[in-house]
């Protein structure tokens, strides 16, 4: 005999019934708006631009009207009260607050908003090529004045201090509080360990000097290796595909995940690391709960988390001794070419000084990302203003990497994309992800003291299983710092991620 | 000096550019359809055709409560009264032709059939597999009973005859009386000539044997070829690409047009002659008039008038021995063969009885047209039941082509998906087309005697031009007949056709 819940009134959840065909409404234009993107950068002709832009706009303007029309108030109001079972509350908590956070600009601020991001980032583009940050900081001042304007609405609608409000739309429950003596642990470490890892490195080269890549390696047999690797890892190609895009990305829906590489014929590495990082953000995409699909609640948590799933597979995995005892074979067989664990490992684990974020090794990223955490945090509370970034910047690049850029702009506070576009409180995600990676690898391991020989034999099924079972069936069930706490039984702890240098690159 | 058209009070216009605003959201939406459905065809993993199937279903949905808001009504009535320049009148015309033609069936009534039409259609690829009429029958039945109450819903709203009012949706203009002695001239053609084809081309085999297909043709060096001739032709590579595919077609949006086609590597000739066929309608789409794209009168303008462009293109040029003067080299760069016209001609000129319509050749195929608009037209009126079916199709095909299907009902009336889909009224477009294709080429020749010679040279950018100003600039501003008329001086007549026909495969 089988027992069922208790029998409803017929019209008794009306409200969240209300939620749930929005629910679905909006999963159709977000599952547009998602293959159209992906096209856009993998397939579509280059004169069809204009009319793709326009047509993804006014798709994005149908799902902005449909997810803030004003009757949802009311239907979160009475869904509140309704009779749910605890995912349907969840599911309201979390339509609630994807709704508070897009409706707490008005809309006459989103375009003034909008506007002003637009024309900087455009001015970005060009005057980043010409090193001209004077003629670039006045389009920057603007975008500034907004996202400080913007952060008193959010907090005002979220009870939050203003830069908190910020983070909460990437993700939701990080805090200044929590996040400032984490990030103070890494950055006192950091700034004894860099010189640490690079004299380590030094010595490790001399006793055995690398041995280059020297190869030409045809983009057709890199793209087979890295489907082999994809597979082998756990990515479903019955839900999924890799093709080539000029920035890699990972994108599409979760049933039909579109990942992308790009390919360099004189290094096989750039392309199989970068494979490997997307296939952490795909296995997440594609084992988020089916049944939940269509609510906010079914959506990957946050930036940091889904940060932290790409940095797995790339850094705990890929770079990994372990995994090389797996793929060298696999490199051979693919590329004909025979490397030894000791010959590759000083190319995946090289440690280096530079002044770019995105080309910094796990070691040094970190200080890129504190820095531009403590000043887009000055720079919203007012405490900074656009003119002196260059001179805050550099004094902090000079602190903790010892690098001047206050010549070169273009590769100091004109680097990224990030700020130009509006986008404060993001920064923090990566190095909150790559810290959450280690601090899950760290859980795994005490469950599973034998994972390493799992990833030498090709195996990533336990690894995977963990990850399914404490973060990616949780979707957005949990805030962020809730989410890492239950996956490993532990607040945000820095200590997994020294560690993990430590072990790694350190004298050990 | 330049004069300006007379200045209107600001909002004198305020119906119709709400009109115009409504084309933006819906051709937005087209977009996301188009994209979303050559995207399934060509790049989606398997499992993602479910949730591809709702999202598409979603935005469909969308669509029509879109284009069918009551609101739009009045907006139709006031624009009709307001101060417009000649494009915004027709384009009000064809907005008002699509809001009839998509707001005369009560939605009760297309759910109900969209029901039915399910049911029928997934039965229908079920039983065909089977040879199962008999089981098929009762839901062609229910389909047919609908298919009569909608032409008479639609006859209502336009004030047609029901059939027409079915022909309408496809081809604006075609009526019965029109078409009906047009179809029987080239009936009686057809009876006289199919026998002396046939005869024709067995003297022309026993003087010259056919010279076999005979070699592997790798795909990579067949797509080379058909991207050349595409080139050639004029397809523009800026606003379109050519994937692979299981069934071929033309599809995408004018800025980016999907063409795809699928290889045989025992057979050049097949994918060739679909690419020429599928670059026929690519034209048309990629040269419909930019600026009206939003509006309805942007569209092509129907089924039969795209066919022409395919046909135009497959065979007017495809099949016309001075194209091949251009082609053979072309064959023999990419493929390695070297063939003569003598004996490639056979090939492409091949003449033969049988069952199947998308096998048929130009020859015999208007006979599987005539046959199904005849038998359609009496059971939408009532005069034909579907139990009676496969005996009027096997007396109709033992007359026209000396076949009988009535064993084997796989081949016979259940070959074609348009019934079982409920598409009545459609079949006529397929021999229309081919009609007026040679009625184009007939005027194209008069206006440039030298044209063929073009071909020959591999020069198409005449043959182009003038498609270009009588066929595809025109878009929908005017109904079939009357396009077809003002391009070629004149209209629709059998004589164009059958002279082709007679001339490429008569005794001359």
């Amino acid at each position: 005999m089988r027992y069922s819940s208790l029998p409803l009134a017929p019209g008794a959840n009306m409200s969240f019934e209300k939620l749930d065909a929005l629910g679905h409404q909006l999963e159709a234009l977000d599952h547009a708006l998602s293959i159209l993107g992906a096209d856009e950068a993998t397939n579509m002709a280059v004169g069809g631009g204009e009319k793709r832009a326009e047509a993804m706009s006014v798709l994005s303007g149908m799902y902005h009207r449909q997810a803030t029309a004003p009757e949802i108030g009311d239907w979160l109001a009475d869904a509140e009260t309704e009779t749910l079972n605890p995912d349907q509350q969840a599911a309201v908590r979390e339509f609630r607050r994807v709704y508070t956070n897009l409706t707490c600009l008005p809309t006459e601020f989103v375009e003034r908003q909008m506007t002003a991001r637009m024309r900087s980032e455009q001015l970005w583009r060009d005057l980043r090529a010409k090193n001209d940050w004077a003629g670039f900081a006045p389009a920057l001042e603007g975008v500034v004045a907004l996202v400080r304007e913007e952060a008193q609405l959010r907090a005002d609608a979220t009870g939050l201090a203003p830069y908190d409000a910020l983070m909460e739309q990437y993700d939701p429950g990080n805090r200044v509080a929590d996040v400032d003596p984490v990030f103070a642990d890494l950055k006192l470490f950091l700034k004894g360990f860099v010189p640490e890892a690079l004299a380590v490195q030094e010595e490790r080269l001399r006793d055995r000097p690398l041995q280059p890549l020297g190869g030409t390696y045809p983009i057709d047999k890199q793209r087979e290796l890295g489907l082999a690797m994809m597979a082998a890892i756990g990515f479903d190609f019955t839900h999924g595909s890799l093709s080539v895009s000029h920035h890699p990305f990972c994108g599409g829906v979760p049933t039909d995940v579109r990942m992308t590489t790009r390919y360099k014929t004189t290094d096989f590495l750039s392309a199989l690391m970068g494979v490997m990082h997307e296939t952490g953000h795909a296995l997440y995409e594609q084992n988020l709960p089916k049944e939940w699909s269509h609510w906010p609640l079914g959506r990957a948590r946050g930036m940091s988390i889904h940060e932290s799933q790409s940095l797995f597979v790339e850094k705990q995995i890929g770079r990994n001794p372990s995994f090389w005892a797996f793929a060298l074979p696999a490199i051979e067989q693919h590329l004909g070419e025979r490397w030894s664990t000791a010959d590759i490992l000083p190319h995946v684990h090289q440690v280096e000084r530079g002044s770019i974020r995105v080309d910094a090794d796990e070691v040094t990223y970190p200080l890129h990302v504190i820095l531009r955490y403590e000043l887009e945090q000055e720079l919203v509370s007012g405490r900074l203003n656009v003119t002196d970034i260059p001179e805050a910047w550099d004094a902090k690049m000079q602190e903790y990497l010892g690098l001047s850029t206050i010549d070169n702009p273009a590769d100091g506070p004109m680097q990224d994309v990030h700020w130009p576009a509006g986008a404060f409180g993001y920064f923090p995600s990566y190095t909150l992800g790559a810290m959450m990676a280690a601090q899950q690898w760290h859980a795994l391991e005490q469950a599973h003291p034998d994972i390493e020989a799992d990833f030498a034999n090709g195996r990533f099924d336990i690894a995977n299983s963990w990850r399914r079972d404490h973060i990616w069936h949780q979707a957005s069930r949990f805030s962020t710092p809730e989410l890492l706490e239950k996956a490993t039984g532990e607040k945000l702890n820095a200590r997994y991620f020294t560690e993990h240098l430590t072990a790694r690159y350190g004298r050990g």
